[in-house]
């Protein structure tokens, strides 16, 4: 039983007061005599973080040498390069996703969803790996799997069988990739997709890069079968940057779809191109929640396990400038992502797991545009770092 | 005569050198004896940064309270409750002003380029509150300003003569600001601004938000004033978010004028809306450099006087992975933003200025994607900074 009684903290930038933690949970009432006091010196109080769409799996950001990217312009000249250089490298998914993940408990983040790549190179191994980070940090942070055919199922024989072994395995979500653009054959992708959900009965995400019309049709497929095998809830589209680039009729019209269905967006909130704007995204009720995507891996150079700084390049991408506005970029790396993604028990209301962060910040919006260092993270009523440095 | 050895420096993250200055400028051949030496731990070497487009003067960065931002979505809204705000608060642009130019060069900026607003009123009392910032960072932080009129010049009368006056007091260039969707009447507007130019023999440097056609029309205009004045090479366009959302043919046909003129843009890359590309820009010999625009203010609580972030958010707008496309928004925050702004002796050659920054990084790349800590600032060969702290 974890017992803590955090004095003098600011709940979301609101008025001071104490916050109790009872076996490791926001409690109500006094505390009793006895109970660990930390000092909160009137700092920010917010609820840990969310990330919702990262590959924990792929990054190079521990390794001894800087990555020199090189890589050329088209996506599959990416995931070429990538299969290529762990091949050459024998890049160890495991020691990468658990440095990752501690880099992201660190920064307060105690909720992960990672991506992790199934390919006929690879096999499962990257399951294999990120689901031994996931045992290593059972307690102080919930790691879920998405089993991610990144080099696509259609075109490398045996990759079905590859997703089927890695839910088996403990994979908690079924991924998929462009049925049109990279599979080039959307419907028997997203059967196998489905199909795989269905045996499994485990729920779907899919990264949908495609643009424009393509994608929309992607997408339009997508809800048909989340309809049909009565997935409402169970399914997230990734990316989804075609609701960025298609006339708005034809937006709202997929956003009202996937409203009555429960199908959320993950956005990464790049700023180089079309994206789903959060704003018409949660006026059509429908959950969009953010995440980095992969962090200075083969793909990209950029990113940082840092949730804020997430929801700071969220706030740019929306052109979130007034204070409730910057608050609506927190909640897509906070309660957002835990509704998107299904992780329980989340906020700062009692019974919530207390999963805590402090920083010197006079408000949300502060905190979201300075990125200030993380003075105290607690997960599960445990404090588990100080001024940005695991305690274990 | 500042003198002065870096030992074991990576310029530009290259090989591990030393680095001579002598009477504050980059030196050739050995080192005389005697001369002060600083151990740079193989730290990575770069010239100190160029903020081309900023508002030292609006920034509530330094203030006690946190602002909140209750602002409206248009453009008139922002700039009539900053107006209003700092009526209501008394707001002094030399201290903030001078707050902001010291946070800059703590974190390695030697030269800024400022707008500065002149409106009916302020009046002057922001020129001379810059003015009095530049004085006292003068021989440690090189500072233009641009007599900026941020209210418009035809809508309050009396705006012009105020331009006039900031010009005569020592503004360094002659601002403008969206001749056709502020100022509602494009001709008169440039001609004043054009005439002011003119006047003062001083160079000009025009806000342009204009989207489309409307401002590459304006873009137009600017172009034709700037040949017919002989003001080749004395014009920037800010911002000129219109290159970012008209036919590529028209963009190139419009870069090839400015190539011609040398007129260079400064851009922010924002995420939110089109921008000109830097790779379109730089095809066409135009150049184009960063600057953070107003940094926490009324405006945005977004921002921070770091040119490592704003090459990063560069860098992510043009979808630079690559590390030589990283290195291109890098530039952008150093030698052209020297060069756009006609800042001179800049760079790591001999004879150039010694203004220095060390980072511990492995590459220029791995420099503009993490932001390290500034471990050393030099300005005229001085040290001026360590680990982020200013020394005087």
């Amino acid at each position: 039983m974890t017992d803590l009684l955090l004095r003098n903290v600011r709940p979301m930038g609101g008025t001071a007061t104490d916050l109790l933690v009872r076996g490791g949970r926001i409690a109500a009432g006094p505390a009793p005599a006895g109970t660990p006091v930390e000092d909160g010196r009137g700092l920010l109080l917010l609820p840990a973080f969310v990330e919702g769409h990262t590959h924990l799996d792929k990054t190079t950001f521990h390794l001894p040498d800087w990555l020199v990217n090189e890589v050329g312009p088209r996506i599959e000249d990416k995931i070429d390069t990538e299969r290529e250089w762990r091949a050459r490298t024998g890049h160890d998914a495991g020691v990468a996703s658990l440095a990752m993940a501690r880099a992201f408990l660190a920064a307060g983040t105690t909720r992960v969803r990672s991506h992790v790549d199934v390919d006929t190179s690879g096999g499962t191994r990257h399951i294999e790996g990120v689901l031994a980070t996931r045992e290593a940090m059972r307690g102080l942070q919930e790691i879920q799997l998405v089993a991610f055919p990144q080099s696509g199922i259609l075109g490398r024989q045996g990759t079905d069988t590859l997703l089927d072994a890695a839910l088996s395995m403990g994979a908690d979500i079924v991924g998929g990739l462009d049925p049109c653009a990279i599979e080039r054959d959307p419907v028997r992708h997203l059967d196998i997709v489905f199909g795989l959900a269905e045996k499994h009965g485990k729920p779907v995400d899919i990264h949908l890069h495609e643009p424009g019309t393509m994608g929309a049709f992607s997408l339009d497929l997508i809800l048909e079968r989340t309809r049909a095998l009565g997935m409402e809830g169970r399914v997230v589209v990734s990316h989804a940057f075609c609701l960025g680039d298609i006339p708005e009729r034809d937006r709202d019209g997929l956003l009202a779809r996937m409203a009555a269905l429960g199908v959320a967006i993950a956005t990464t909130a790049p700023a180089s191109r079309p994206v789903p704007l959060v704003a018409a995204c949660r006026a059509a009720v429908v959950t969009i929640f953010g995440g980095n995507d992969g962090i200075r891996d083969t793909w990209t150079p950029y990113g940082s396990p840092d949730m804020l700084e997430r929801a700071m390049l969220i706030g740019l991408r929306n052109n979130f400038r007034r204070d409730d506005e910057v608050a609506i970029a927190f909640d897509c790396v906070s309660a957002a992502g835990a509704k998107g993604c299904g992780f329980e028990d989340y906020g700062l209301e009692p019974g919530a797991r207390a999963d805590l962060v402090l920083v010197d910040a006079r408000s949300l919006a502060e905190a979201v545009v300075t990125r200030p260092p993380r003075r105290l993270v607690v997960s599960g009523g445990r404090i588990v770092a100080r001024d940005g440095a695991l305690l274990a």
